[in-house]
């Protein structure tokens, strides 16, 4: 059975999120159905972030095994074909044949992720549904200063959905950078894996020290506090996108036994 | 009547255009509702620029004349607050009280308009409606060769609608420019005024340089052949956008007199 490594970029806003669902279209049904049109199998696809219901990516990676081995411009052309008759808004930007051993999941050494803000009086019209349009001017400043004492490996449990099903609320925050460009804020961060909401329940925090509500050490203190009530709104989804996963090097090769 | 310049931004992915029509629903209509339901004045919305179905603006600009001297940020909100109601994707940017001279339209020095081609083999899915997808690779640096040799006055008659209801078709093409970031062609194009599909036509012509199919000399042989039947394939409204409008220093001042 052929492995293919597929990188994925979706807007997120007419689905139920990435993972399949009984009741509601997913991306993921979304791309399996794709799949079994054009090569007959009824393969269930393995993603690397499992984004929530209006959550896009520009970067999602997941893997499936194939029947035959195809050529990779083959298995990335007949998926998109059959998404665009469906009328997706999905698109495999790439797949490319990989190892037996590689998992677009459990491989995965790193993720990344993008959040934006459009910080202005009038609401979004061209972005609405990409961006959490937050009227009152923020302090991006003060939101960064705030974002820079939450770094490092802790107990993330105030950041984290009470629905998160990881075994452990300990994970390392690599990165959360907060920029301003014009009317958009932008919010960058890393980290091996998240919890369950993890970067809007970041985002929703560090929007109320953007709004004076909180001091830029109040972000710690609610990091400390590891209490699921002590974080700020949950920022929407419509603002999130998935922008790239990182594999070990070595990790598409094929296994050695 | 106190005047108001309105800056609009708009989706015009589910409009008929900009112009109101007896059946379809347009961004004037759109705009002439909210400001009615908020002031009670049924008014007739001015537009620089009269887009096509599915063309979009960040930068259109419009006149109004309200009956009454309401702040400008009131104007703006309320405008909002009422297109925001109605789920439209169109925001005013902002309001500003003008003198009587001021015309959207005829007050107009140069606009702007922004084409953007998404030329990757994937199908277009974050970017969907807001681009044109084009798989086969264009050389831009062709396209730009190309776009520089019509510029200036000229009779435009190959490049206009034969819809088009101007008086004459000469125009003066003062910028056309294209240039590429990653996957993404952009072409800026500005001149006094355009002719009816005019972009559409010249970017149509321009994937044909893109693609091989014309040599750079092409595109001034078919604009010197001064007829319709010379333009390459009329690109489609999706990637298109008003940008922005130009108006004389003073022309929104109070008149003198």
């Amino acid at each position: 059975m052929p492995r293919f490594r597929l990188d994925i970029e979706y807007d997120g806003g007419g689905y139920a999120g990435w993972q399949r669902q009984a009741d509601n279209h997913s991306i993921q049904a979304a791309i399996e159905q794709a799949i079994f049109k054009f090569s007959g199998d009824a393969i269930s696809l393995r993603g690397a972030g499992r984004t929530d219901a209006g959550v896009h990516a520009t970067g999602q990676v997941a893997h499936i095994d194939l029947s035959r081995d195809w050529t990779d411009d083959k298995v990335r052309d007949a998926i998109n074909a059959h998404l665009q008759m469906a009328g997706e808004t999905v698109s495999i930007l790439s797949a490319r044949r990989v190892g037996d051993g590689f998992d677009a999941r459990f491989s995965a050494t790193g993720r990344h992720y993008l959040y934006r803000i459009q910080n202005r009086r009038a609401p979004a019209a061209l972005e609405k549904g990409k961006v959490w349009w937050v009227p009152k001017r923020l302090d991006a400043e003060a939101m960064q200063a705030a974002a820079q004492l939450i770094l490092g490996r802790h107990d993330f449990t105030t950041f984290r959905s009470t629905q998160c099903q990881a075994n452990s609320p300990i994970r390392t925050l690599e990165r959360l950078d907060v920029s301003r460009t014009g009317d958009m804020i932008e919010i960058r961060s890393s980290a091996r894996s998240f919890l369950h909401n993890q970067v809007r329940s970041m985002v929703g925090s560090l929007k109320r020290v953007g709004e004076g509500g909180w001091e830029p050490a109040d972000m710690r203190k609610a990091l400390d506090a590891r209490d699921r009530a002590a974080c700020g709104q949950v920022a929407p989804p419509d603002g999130l996108f998935l922008t790239g996963v990182d594999y070990a090097a070595g990790a598409e090769m094929p296994s050695s036994d």
